[in-house]
């Protein structure tokens, strides 16, 4: 399973604004052929960061989110063009989003959301050494921001609007990091 | 912001076999109105297992991923049908795509991908009391099986080749549970 299928043909069937639909062939190393769709992947990248005050709290923000019609407690992220320095991007987002500032980024993970269907990757950032200093965003409201403590992440975990999978995947990431010393 | 904002209209702009994109018009309780894109929310559901041997040692798939075009370490996932019931359609998967059949199945978390833009949900699943147990899937090869141990679930997270971000939150939250008994 190593040698990866081939791609004899890649075809864009539909674009919008923001999403490409692609109908892509595949020939699987043992000569099974299929076709897939998928969303194209775009050009532009994301990063998400989890803004730590103190080892033990997170900056939350509560988003609506027009996929799900639901509000949810997420983490301030946000694209970044190609070529651009994604410590800047991070930064930025944290700042529009949370209204605060960090002197010190460590990269946790490149995740994906769906690989099977989509390319897109989000790079997870820890943010450190905060300090409160808020940029304008393009948000249609201003966002809640709160706090929790890792040490009742479980208890977060329970919620209903704390469900994204990759918030949760890098929440945990980091108090792994954080207990592990 | 508790107050959503009201939906003043959907439109469906693009329709191929698998994706929907649609156009939704909203006005935030603010009075802000905003055109957003999104894709439709299918009519399936997803559910995903994490199936354990023991409380320390995770079962794994190796899966192509036509959206990245990579091979990824990942956890039995699929669809199921409006009606069907979310444990039948996780041991169906369990067996397709792992080989086993499990006795026994708790539920984890519904986790959402990227509330914006989707509104899809695929709800992760703890499978235990596993036995050996095929049934034939629609795979176009062979998936390869591995172990884990949850114990190394740090050592996991340096791989490349794991990248999912709900497989990542449901190990991690599997671990959390099996830590605090």
């Amino acid at each position: 399973m190593e040698q990866k299928p081939e791609i004899l043909d890649t075809r864009l069937v539909h674009r919008s604004r923001l999403f490409g639909i692609e109908e892509v062939h595949l020939r699987f190393s043992n000569g099974t052929e299929c076709q897939f769709e998928r969303l194209r992947t775009p050009p532009i990248a994301g990063v998400m960061c989890v803004p730590l005050l103190d080892d033990n709290t997170v900056v939350l923000i509560r988003e609506y989110g027009a996929g799900t019609e639901e509000y949810h407690l997420t983490l301030p992220k946000g694209g970044y063009e190609h070529g651009e320095d994604w410590r800047e991007a991070a930064n930025r987002e944290l700042q529009e989003e949370a209204g605060y500032a960090c002197g010190r980024m460590t990269f946790l993970k490149d995740m994906t959301l769906s690989p099977g269907y989509m390319g897109h990757h989000i790079r997870a950032v820890l943010a450190e050494d905060l300090h409160e200093s808020r940029l304008p965003g393009d948000e249609p409201e201003p966002l809640e921001v709160l706090t929790w403590e890792l040490s009742r992440l479980d208890e977060l975990m329970e919620r209903d609007d704390m469900n994204e999978a990759r918030v949760i995947a890098a929440l945990y990431m980091v108090r792994a990091m954080k207990e592990s010393g």
